[in-house]
């Protein structure tokens, strides 16, 4: 086992970009890799170069009887617009409890290519705790996201097609819910008309394009757990309602086997390393909102059955990600988390405390304290399904002292510990005190299974209610008339024992993204809803939410090229 | 050196499907394979699975100094609606030469995921003469068509996203040339509108989507050089006009060097084998209308710099393929074949001489030697290029022994040798003669240096005049008012020296797909011209071309799926 950064990394100064240390990295070819740390025998692996491979679904099949491993579930508290660092704390940790001598796999969600020439960047953690390769992985990464593409957009092609001749099976085209996806962000495809041009071109009718990630495929990739369950879930897939009101699903279309087919690659977990060289399974990436937002299923699996720990993060705040995590991939699944880290970071918390962008950098012990009201909500409702998180302080060079005690203490006092890390600046170094304090809770046995938040049978609308109000604290929701419509209409066809999946803003536990900390007696509204059969669960959109999203003025496109060496240049 | 295929796909009786003589096949590992074969040290390759790699850019650039092999073209007579055989010619061919021990290799197109769910089905060759893994290259192969879609749309994300933050450039939204594309056959996409719903959406205006293998990156990627030359025809894909008239590219929107980064993986050659273990570079797929229709520049240049003989295909009946193969191709690269195979099948020769889809497949002399002229214009078209072809005759067990001796006395007659083939039933074996009768070609010095058909410095108008009237036996060219107007702007803007790349049915010499044979006297309708700066050449639009096509009532995705081993069911 390699658990010391190698010297040229070494050399690198702290800060420098996140892709220049990547690349000062020498990375150790997947397949030995695999062999040595993990068991996994060379035939089970298909190589993608030499620093990928994915995972052959025949050998998962072989692992179900194997003794699992312990399972480490990483969430925030309400992040910025900043990010609080959940990915570089995931991989650090992994990274820290090798040192440990602990086998651990990292688990994480893949890059989409929209944000990456947007706004945001890569998605493979930052400074010393990276998963490499960095620009692989941002870029077409083994070509998962193209396949959900393709199924997505294929499905939509055979749906025009049965329109186009003859439309045997009545569909209204009022009520075709089924859009198209692009991996890019692309505003001038949120609302478009299709088939104009005369009858050679299909049917006119509304249209719009999703990007990607947001693909109820995508979640279907996340979530099953076989290909049989990914082919079965595909076909529920509801495109569109008939003039008698009755759904038409993906299957009715013939088009479930197609889409396996084109999914079948995409299925098997991407193995990588971290800068450390331990393994990361990288694999599946859903929306946040709109869907789930952890990585699969099968990856998570596989790396049970591979290693002593896995750790693994679930999207935004723990209001989101780690009540999906629990209500939709843990029910789904069967899996239960061992130990649940929370992170967050100072800046965050002087957030929540009233300090704005261009001071929440600075020391503000009262803001902090102040803003600590959203930690203790977060860590009271992980409580709730009986987790009760470490803290973990994402440090930067700014933090004071005096708030890192101050907030350890206020922890302390919920009989919450907080431990400081710096993986970003030291890699696996910088969370040793982590690791530690999660072995000896794993090693006393770890958390009892998970409890879910609310009973399957419970109506649809009151899982929506006992969200908002046990774990969002509002005083209750605002459903719009139509939307309540339509869960009766869900009821009605058999699919109230779904799962509910909300959609809103990560930065309230309310739909304000202004209403920062920990608000309460607010109002949970619920514009729309929406049936996701294939992936399981029935989606409350409250507030906006952005399934396409747009460029920046300045994207960071227009910053990226390659460099004589063919290497690329402006990812960050 | 492995020349026989092996006991299973013996066992196998002539005529089952593709797909199951393709699985029958034990593949030999695509790194040992290249090492063995063509002398790729394991490091230049990037393996993508165990039977499929991409070759190193870096190591490209170390065979540029290597004595070059000798480079065989196969093209076609004007094919029916079945396809005359190209490819499993190609295949059949370099199996053949393989077993007479010249170190050969076949170069040929990826196949395009639309076909693939629509009519036609897959495109690696068939019967015994199929490059594998089959399901493997017919899907998502190794993402190159991905790539390209994804750069595609993030230079028309970046154009609308320009509009939308103020449009500094000045582009006339009514004089936007850059449509979207996607790699589906999806006739609702052909005309949309786009941007609608409010000034947070971008701004409303008509657009539409081509196939994947209609984009300008499509054939771009296939002409670039190298990496470098590839960034700088990105950058000069002229999206729209501004307002004064002057074209707006890539490069000004700062987009070539994103769009550099997305295709850098895809611009690595990928080699595959044949069924009878004989390497095979598939990489790049132009539309044969829209585009020039050859397989990559860089996978041409690789094979001859690693083999004695490459065998290539172009696209559509050789009055397309092979024209624009020398007039494109060849310009551009210097390349040029040293020896040319004309295919062609009895039942398109009845065909041409008068017989319809439900006779054609019965022994016809007299329709035969009607049918003949459209291959003796074939012929006389390829000796104004200084190529000799030899007509390989792809037989059917159907094919009379009258007719083929009708056939090769008559291209006796002509000074031309025809050799009949029979690869599809017996993979290289089938294919001998052929390989023999190109080898002493080949040994006596091969075809000269290939002359194309008009200088670069003739006027754009007068380029397709040339074509129009010395190949395809039109009386002259007829100039729709607005394409003309276009063509003095293109000569203005600069782009006189381009050469021309003729869009038209590949059905007859002339603009009518019914006039079969050999017509005379007709007129070359050009109902529009485009400018494909990047790519480097001028569309001629002659008639109706389609570059979206629609799916069939009944498409082959509804057959496709997944058995109970996970292989894939229904790909042809």
């Amino acid at each position: 086992m390699n658990t010391s950064l190698t010297p040229l990394v070494e050399a690198l100064r702290p800060g420098s970009p996140d892709i220049e240390i990547a690349r000062a990295v020498a990375m150790r070819p997947i397949m030995s890799l695999a062999e040595e740390r993990l068991g996994i025998p060379h035939h089970a692996l298909i190589p993608f170069g030499h620093y990928k491979a994915k995972l052959s679904l025949d050998y998962l099949a072989t692992l179900a009887d194997r003794p699992q491993g312990k399972l480490v579930l990483v969430t925030a508290i309400s992040p910025t617009p900043a990010g609080e660092g959940k990915t570089t704390t995931s991989v650090g940790l992994g990274d820290a409890f090798n040192r440990l001598g602990m086998r651990t796999t990292t688990c994480l969600r893949e890059p989409s290519l929209g944000p990456c020439f947007g706004m945001k960047g890569g998605a493979t953690g930052g400074g010393r705790a990276q998963v490499v390769p960095m620009e692989d992985i941002n870029l077409h990464f083994n070509g998962d996201f193209h396949a959900v593409t393709s199924a997505h957009n294929l499905l939509a092609a055979l749906l025009d097609n049965h329109l186009h001749w003859g439309n045997a099976l009545d569909i209204d085209p009022h009520q075709i819910v089924w859009k198209r996806a692009i991996d890019i962000n692309d505003r001038a495809l949120r609302h478009i008309t299709i088939g104009l041009g005369g009858a050679a071109n299909g049917l006119p009718r509304e249209d719009g394009f999703d990007i990607t990630v947001a693909s109820e495929i995508m979640a279907i990739l996340c979530l099953a757990r076989d290909l049989g369950d990914l082919e079965n879930r595909l076909g529920r897939i509801i495109v569109a309602y008939s003039r008698d009101g009755s759904p038409v699903t993906a299957h009715d279309l013939g088009a479930a086997g197609a889409m396996a087919v084109l999914l079948k690659d995409a299925l098997q977990p991407n193995l990588v390393q971290s800068l450390e060289h331990n393994p990361a399974f990288i694999h599946g990436g859903p929306f946040g909102n709109i869907a789930h937002g952890c990585s699969s299923v099968m990856a998570t699996r596989a790396a049970l059955a591979l290693s002593d720990v896995v750790v693994t993060e679930a999207g935004f705040g723990a209001d989101l990600g780690a009540e999906k995590f629990i209500d939709i991939k843990c029910r789904q699944s069967g899996l239960s988390p061992d130990a649940a880290v929370l992170v967050c970071t100072l800046r965050a918390l002087r957030f929540h405390g009233g300090a704005d962008k261009t001071s929440w950098g600075m020391p503000n012990p009262e803001a902090m304290r102040q803003g600590f009201g959203n930690l203790r909500r977060h860590v009271d409702n992980l409580q709730r399904f009986g987790l009760s998180p470490i803290v973990a302080i994402n440090t930067f060079d700014s933090d004071s002292r005096e708030e890192i005690d101050l907030l350890q203490s206020m922890c302390a006092e919920l009989g919450i510990q907080a431990v400081e890390t710096s993986h970003w600046a030291h890699g696996g170094a910088g969370a040793m005190e982590l690791a530690k304090a999660l072995s000896e809770r794993l090693e006393a046995g770890g958390a009892p299974h998970v409890r879910c938040l609310y009973p399957d049978m419970l109506p649809l609308i009151d899982k929506i209610r006992t969200l908002a109000t046990e774990l969002y604290g509002a005083a209750d929701i605002a459903l719009h008339p139509a939307a309540a419509r339509r869960l009766q209409d869900f009821e009605e066809m058999g699919y109230g024992d779904l799962p509910v999946c909300i959609a809103k803003t990560q930065y309230s536990f309310s739909c304000d993204p202004q209403a920062r900390g920990a608000p309460e007696g607010h109002r949970l509204d619920v514009r729309e809803v929406r049936l996701s059969a294939g992936a399981g669960f029935v989606v409350a959109v409250c507030g906006d939410i952005m399934t396409m999203p747009g460029l920046p003025r300045q994207p960071a496109a227009m910053r990226m090229g390659l460099d004589d060496q063919g290497h690329v240049v402006g990812l960050a």
